[in-house]
């Protein structure tokens, strides 16, 4: 017997009839013998529904009513599936953020999760009733609902099942498990049996969208073993883990790019102390997260090129906030370029391998990619390189490294 | 200054244009200095839509989930609403029913409303914020999410004036006010400046659709006084109040109609004790209403024939009924009919005036209208008729008692 929390997004819950299939999978790991809590999202399209009612009100709006309002989508989908449960004779009951509780901060819009009080749950659990929970949503400090932000489900999901001490987490989703890169670009792309918190950490930030970044933070946190499979299938899905629990580990595990990037160079600027601060103060201080760094070596010793990548919809804002900075600054001319992406080369083997990067430089070279901007960090190497390039370059990487599938 | 509670059905709610339209109504009471509570319903359609969703799943659902289901209709429109009032600069906040909360028992589908905590709504009125009230919603004794029943919305307004001791409950809805009977069937029906409480109940339960039978009962029972009026014109409405305060009383006020009705007759019926219990026993058993009742003198001393009405929608279940009982009772014949309307004439006027029945008898003879069946109460005469008479009855009626409008 193992205790499971299980959980499904909105296209795995888009219909009554999908719901019907969820509760059939549901009731699979019952009979099964295990303890389960499942952790749903809103029907597809709902929360798009909700969140244009709050658009075409007003730009403005208070985040405790957008939350107020948002929130209901999961709490529809709970209800639903409590009673598709009971329907085919599991025992189940739905829980609201606010029922159980599941305490988070004050961030409406974005809250995160404080401390989930399972008291309650436990027993209903042990007594052989199925949790239904809402995810996305919690109860905040002034007894009002918040809602975690978009994707927030995967963070209900793990954080629950952390508090509950799960054996297991079960992110079912619309794809069959992890690919060693999008299938879409890469048709030989493989699905990985297991990958490790920090590598699947990584995919996420750069660009795969599988599971969102702060679901898989807190898993690594917390060491809840997350299992990505598919609503749609019965393929086994990906295991993302602990390093420990990965005998055979490979040297780059996967191949992500985002094509959200945008690039800003500021030709001759003065080579004097403090001017890094001068040009990223401001834009930090607009809210403008600066990606990749590249400073060029000084010609003349007093001054330099300097060029930074920032997500592609804030590239407008930066160019104000740099304008109006520009006597401060001090730099001779500014370029810019939105037509490029990054492409990065994931996994923990790196760390105890030299010359991966050295594969990934010449695997571009060869392919007469030019490249713009590198920046490593343990377990990664990323590339700005032409947009033009991306497909290109996605698989001659997924080749170099050995990861085609036979 | 007043403390004023408003009510916005559904229609009134029904899109993100009409709920602005609400906040402009409920920011002139406030600039007016009042302190506003506002109640809504979901946005029309959207309880159909969430009803839907749990009538495909199955037909015998966990009435528990139901709710949970069926209340999210209120959280949307309370947030929209909060977010409009916001917008132009008025102070709000939304509140669901287990944030007040309103506790309620424990019928799920039909609560009752127990009792509502108003120490901080008071502290948030009086600091000049409106709450934003979902209707129709509730906390049960285990924490879960209860709603009334349809149209509960109205009852949540009369209760909530109830508890804040509330000048005054304006119930916003499409009519602009309680007329002498339907419009559409007397062009000449005169909308009424005040109505009783008593009258208003006899309207509601006697069919005409303007507020939910139990928001008048509790509307009498705590004396609120309750305001029936249009959300899309400035017209004043109709007060709903108690007898005192209406000085030019009529002896009639209104005429309703019921189409929702079937007569049934058992012809020889064994005239004997305890025929009528065992008649009407399996009846209620079976969670039928049966309404008016008449029985024949007994021409042979021995038999009887015993007719009486129920809801049209009952009907082939009652001939199950009594069918199943026939050995039992011991009757001849069953004869059934639904073209049958009941006709109403309803008064205060009645208790100190006589005539007032014979006024009704005489104006549906000259039409030539037969009378299948009578029934009468302190302060309304009931008849049955062949449907097929009904408009003119009304019209007769409505001319005998001079409600006409010059």
């Amino acid at each position: 017997m193992a205790r499971i929390v299980m959980k499904f997004g909105g296209t795995s819950v888009g219909d009554v009839d999908r719901i019907r299939n969820v509760a059939r999978r549901v009731k699979a790991e019952v009979d099964a013998g295990n303890e389960v809590a499942v952790v749903v999202s809103a029907m597809s399209g709902e929360t798009n529904r909700l969140v244009g009612f709050c658009d075409s009100m007003t730009n403005m709006y208070d985040a405790r009513e957008y939350d107020a309002v948002v929130a209901t989508g999961e709490q529809v989908t709970i209800g639903l599936l409590a009673i598709a449960l009971q329907d085919i004779g599991v025992e189940a009951r739905s829980w609201m953020g606010w029922q159980i509780p599941i305490h988070t901060d004050e961030a409406h819009g974005k809250a995160r999760i404080l401390s989930i009080d399972t008291t309650v749950l436990e027993q209903r659990l042990a007594s052989g009733q199925v949790a239904v929970v809402a995810g996305f949503q919690g109860l905040g400090p002034n007894n009002r609902v918040t809602t975690l932000g978009r994707g927030g489900s995967d963070t209900s999901a793990v954080a629950l099942a952390a508090a509950l001490k799960a054996d297991r987490c079960d992110i079912y989703t619309d794809v069959d498990g992890v690919y060693t890169t999008d299938p879409r670009i890469v048709p030989k792309a493989r699905k990985l049996d297991r990958i490790t918190y920090e590598e699947m950490l990584e995919q996420a930030s750069l660009g795969a969208k599988v599971l969102q970044t702060r679901s898989v933070e807190m898993a690594m946190k917390h060491r809840v073993r997350v299992r990505v499979l598919s609503s749609f299938s019965d393929a086994p899905g990906t295991l993302v883990c602990d390093e420990d629990e990965i005998v055979e580990k490979e040297l780059v595990s996967g191949i992500a790019y985002s094509r959200d990037e945008a690039k800003i160079t500021l030709v001759k600027v003065s080579d004097r102390p403090g001017v890094a601060a001068r040009i990223f103060g401001p834009l930090a201080d607009a809210n403008i997260n600066v990606d990749m760094i590249v400073q060029n070596v000084s010609e003349d010793g007093h001054s330099t090129d300097l060029t930074f990548t920032l997500p592609r919809s804030d590239l407008a804002r930066a160019l104000k906030v740099l304008e109006g900075a520009r006597d401060d600054i001090n730099y001779r001319e500014l370029t810019t370029s939105s037509a490029v992406v990054k492409v990065s080369v994931i996994g923990v083997g790196m760390r105890s391998h030299a010359g991966v990067a050295q594969t990934m430089f010449r695997a571009l070279s060869e392919k007469g990619i030019n490249i713009h901007v590198i920046s490593t960090s343990e377990i990664k190497v990323s590339v700005l390189i032409a947009e033009e390039y991306m497909e290109l370059a996605v698989r001659a990487l997924h080749s170099a490294y050995g990861l085609d599938a036979a």
